[in-house]
């Protein structure tokens, strides 16, 4: 059997990179030849995460069609979330828990998704369906997964099936999930030393809407008002992404992970920012869009976008 | 919970109907309140196993928002081979056999395809995943649909998880899953009091490729040489249907269900049909391109078209 990369999207987060390496992991024990790579550097969380459990950070790649003639997807399916030479491979398998979007085959695949707030989640019911051991540093990066991508279970894209997950992963890796889970997530939200146009890059994630091109950023801090110090610095920055990528909006999304509340800065034409008020029904003050209780990009921040656009 | 209906696709065939029946089931011992319904009216194989079962056939529907603000899809996603009104619904479910295509949602939901034979093997894998224990009657239904797909597990689609599905579920339902499903082929393959144009729309879906729209129907038959002497009558209705449909292109493949031979008749521009032509790598003769071995539209007829298109 040919080999397979195996990886989840752009700008990868702890979700992406983790799931990777557990599904990877998962399909070479049922007898597939595959290697989980990431389609960028990991950020802070994920190096924490990586250290934590002495797992290695998996190659980064910039496309793939050089290397294998088919892959399998994690954690996202939009073509433009995914490898810029996608469209030269052939998609054998993915694993997701997002919307379905820019996604086309010419061949049958194997498609599982569930609306559960980590896709490590998914993962995680699929070691169970194929009764294949979970190895302690794989449930390491499953809870890790899970608690970054559901901000300890408080976003509200947090399922039953993600709580289960995470008590069980819990118990194998040996880590008291709630202690271990605000330590990884601080060690995520420091951004004291970080440019703000390698900020808004970190976690961002590109949207068509309505013919627009709409770049969705977040950050996860634990010191909102401090980084809303950095206001200007990150407007700057997002204007000048806007011009190079050609993006006709972008958003960023500042999420206090310790009291769930977001701000949203904005930056794009007026004729757009005003939809965007309309969007989440709030008007934009000093710049700012606050929106408290908000945490999901995914369900929280792109539905309401989208219905306006 | 508010309602959903389940359904195949239109022009629904043996599988379309009895996955919907089976997977409403599923859902409704899960929690859910469903309705398996069709999308139109069923063929002959189906009628004969909605009899040997002594299953009621699901209501037909014509379209599904007046109804219901969700629906689940079994056995298709294409929304072309949806219901009309598709885009006016929230899809909370799919699962499928076959490629993913203009199919796209707003939000996460549940997607569960497998590159298997026949949907009802993935909903058969379902109710073990879930230990779901199979009535005698959805097991019956479960046989027929896999048998009906896989052309008695010839087909090249066919899997080892569709056999051993066929296997368990006849063993459930307590028939000889050949002496059955022979049976039902042929009750499915008398063609004989159906006119042309019924025949070319019993089973057909369409599909875009490179700008065309291409309709591509299939008739199983147990007499293929007395089947093409109704060629002229074929072309006829074919050639009308491109007209009253604007489709650019029709094929019909007329499946011979004991020898798993087609012959494809064509109807269309020069310009396409040549194009056709080096698809298969074979010239029409008197009309007819014979394709020995060929006997599933999705994988041996689908494919090589859209690579050529």
């Amino acid at each position: 059997m040919a080999k397979e990369l195996v990886f989840g999207h752009q700008n990868p987060d702890t979700d992406a990179i983790s799931a990777a390496i557990e599904y990877s992991y998962l399909q070479n024990q049922l007898g597939y030849d595959t290697e989980a790579v990431a389609l960028g550097e990991p950020n802070k969380e994920t190096e924490f995460v990586l250290n934590y459990f002495h797992q290695e950070m998996p190659r980064v790649v910039h496309n793939v069609h050089d290397e294998v003639d088919a892959v399998m997807l994690v954690d996202h399916n939009e073509k433009q979330q995914s490898a810029p030479d996608i469209d030269q491979v052939t998609v054998t398998h993915v694993v997701d828990h997002h919307r379905i979007a820019n996604f086309q085959t010419s061949a049958p695949l194997y498609y599982r998704a569930e609306p559960v707030g980590c896709v490590s989640t998914v993962v995680w019911k699929l070691y169970h369906e194929h009764q294949i051991e979970i190895p302690k540093k794989i449930a390491g990066l499953m809870v890790s997964a899970i608690i970054s991508d559901t901000l300890l279970l408080k976003s509200p894209t947090t399922t039953d099936t993600d709580r289960q997950a995470v008590v069980e992963a819990a118990q194998i890796a040996g880590i008291d999930y709630e202690a271990y889970g605000l330590e990884m997530l601080k060690a995520g939200a420091d951004i004291s030393d970080q440019t703000a146009a390698e900020l808004i890059d970190a976690d961002a994630k590109s949207f068509e809407m309505g013919g627009n091109q709409f770049r969705i950023a977040q950050i996860n801090v634990v010191d909102l008002s401090a980084a809303l110090k950095r206001q200007a610095e990150f407007e700057t920055a997002m204007a000048q992404s806007c011009q190079a990528n050609s993006y006709n909006l972008f958003l960023l999304a500042i999420t206090n992970v310790l009291d769930s509340d977001t701000t949203v800065l904005v930056s794009g034409p007026e004729a757009l920012t005003a939809k965007v008020e309309v969007a989440f029904g709030k008007k934009l003050d000093q710049g700012q869009l606050s929106l408290p209780g908000v945490v999901s990009r995914k369900k929280q921040i792109v539905p309401p976008l989208q219905a306006q656009f």
